[in-house]
């Protein structure tokens, strides 16, 4: 796709930890001689014409015309009526598939071996439609929102993940037996998407089921598909099962461009000290390539990456090691120029 | 409360290996000699005069004479338009508290040691409203209903629960970061309840926070509360960690009398064979017995359920043994007698 060429990426390093982890990617990508060139903006909310906090136009430009992105953690703007900024970007820039593998790492213990599954999240409605009233005093609902157009956009998405990338099984995660309407409109959808995709073995599950499952035995699941907060939760407890956000990389993909973000905290305790562990954003960055059709330079860098944690000489704190961000990045810089 | 006089009980066997369960319970009550008297009923919706199916009355007047009921697994009714009986149990007596307490079983042995959390899941609203509608065609809108007499209600509950059993932290599960009123709301109830009880320490974490440490490290938890989908998440995950619904007990607390359950499934594949697993349905009885004051009674059953469990040499199927039913059952009854 983007072979030959330079390719232009926005990358939004964020805060706290953001700035080191996204320098310790620009730097890989450096030894591992990707054809990127970074175009770097901040996202610091700005007022705008109206009084309203908003992302600034430059960071928005940039991501429309470059149409992929790599983002590190965003700290939440304090304050009343500041919504989340990784809510905001998904949204101005419609990216409704969130994907995040979990894959157990070699040489990183967890009580859990050989995980290895995909959730694929609804990213743009369901509970987070932001639709709320109070009707009387102290009685409130919220709206969850389920539209056939973006249940079957992200079905879609699901099997042809699964199609691409091998996978043998979708499940759909749901609680049509309670929402009997909503999720029953978003199961239907992944039903009828399941017999374009005969190849694909499909499932479905009540969220429950799936929770308990997945704490006893994760190797029966491998894609699963779901509305936006069974979402949120089931790709934290996978990211659990395998070490934590720290590990596991995440891409929110639209119609127009992609994101891809390493989705852990700001970690303001150890930023700027040269500690933080960048493999999440690096396993991110690697799922950017393979979306741009990088593939021999995302093989390259994630071989490189596992086998760092494999071989456990330089470890950053989190993995139980002493090494500094730095010589982490270094050591996966040597591996990547030797390969 | 009841000491001194014998109590009815409503008995509701239900379906598949219910029955079999239900008798290895009453078994055990008379040879620890607990002062009960049960009344057995079937709650098999009938149609009445209106053309609906619904509970029958002689059930429903039974519960409500009786103010305590232990319940065995319920089939749910096949076709259309039929809500679980469960939730319609749940409506009918206004249970309005779901107690799950998930201990590890000495014995037993899974991923995780020493985890002893109870969730604590208002039973009566939230995404369990019932209300829907398809707005326009694909289109379709479920509502999550918080008031705050239901909120205040459950979160008086949890900590009057930590109190009483000598627990020393409640956190309230939430993800007010997007439903800011609804679970907003929710959270503020609890947070006022909290400063009525200062003996108890008080948290609040995000779901999905929630989930991933659970699978990391779930002794850091202590009593949960939380909206009624949350709760049902998180109750079944937290049953996998000590091993799953068929040794987890539960109770359903309103407020004019209580419904104590096992909730795991009717498993027809083994019903009527004597095989089936009553620990659940039993320390859910123990449960029962707790909140009737019966405290002598529902340890010695406790123990000697513990114990056999321990002992391992009269284990059920599921728990990688190859005794029935009825002989687990005998093992208990024998240490309860000899207690
Ligand atoms: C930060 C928060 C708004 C967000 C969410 O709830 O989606 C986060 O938990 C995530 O999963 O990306
Ligand atoms: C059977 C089902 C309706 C129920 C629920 O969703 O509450 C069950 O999962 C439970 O937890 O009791």
């Amino acid at each position: 796709l983007y072979s030959g060429e330079v390719k232009k990426c926005t990358l939004i390093p964020g805060d706290g930890i953001g700035p080191e982890i996204s320098a310790a990617v620009q730097k890989i990508f450096e030894c591992a001689k990707v054809p990127i060139e970074w175009e770097s903006v901040d996202v610091t909310p700005v007022r705008g014409p109206d009084g309203k906090f908003g992302i600034p136009q430059a960071a928005i430009d940039s991501v429309n015309r470059n149409k992929i992105g790599l983002k590190g953690p965003l700290m939440t703007p304090v304050g009343k009526g500041h919504r989340s900024l990784n809510l905001a970007l998904r949204k101005e820039f419609n990216l409704y598939a969130n994907v995040r593998p979990c894959k157990s790492l070699e040489g990183y213990k967890t009580l859990y071996d050989h995980v290895d599954v995909v959730t694929i999240r609804e990213n743009t409605e369901g509970e987070y439609s932001g639709i709320e009233h109070e009707i009387v005093d102290g009685v409130v609902q919220s709206i969850k929102l389920i539209t056939e157009d973006a249940s079957i956009r992200v079905a879609e998405f699901a099997f042809q993940y699964a199609k691409e990338n091998n996978r043998h099984k979708v499940t759909a995660v749901h609680k049509a037996n309670i929402m009997r309407m909503s999720d029953g409109l978003f199961l239907r959808c992944c039903r009828d998407m399941a017999k374009k995709y005969p190849e694909v073995k499909f499932e479905e599950k009540y969220l429950d089921t799936v929770c308990l499952n997945m704490v006893q035995d994760p190797l029966q699941y491998d894609v699963l598909v779901m509305p936006n907060l069974y979402g949120d939760i089931l790709s934290d407890m996978c990211a659990g099962l395998v070490g934590g956000l720290g590990l596991t990389p995440s891409g929110n993909i639209g119609l127009n461009g992609a994101l891809f973000e390493s989705v852990h905290g700001t970690a303001p305790d150890i930023a700027g000290k040269d500690l933080a562990n960048p493999t999440a954003l690096l396993l991110s960055a690697v799922m950017m390539l393979r979306y741009m059709g990088l593939n021999s330079h995302a093989d390259k860098i994630a071989d490189a990456c596992y086998a760092t944690i494999r071989e456990a000489k330089f470890l950053t704190g989190d993995l139980g090691g002493k090494a500094k961000c730095s010589e982490f990045t270094n050591e996966i810089c040597d591996k990547v120029m030797k390969s």
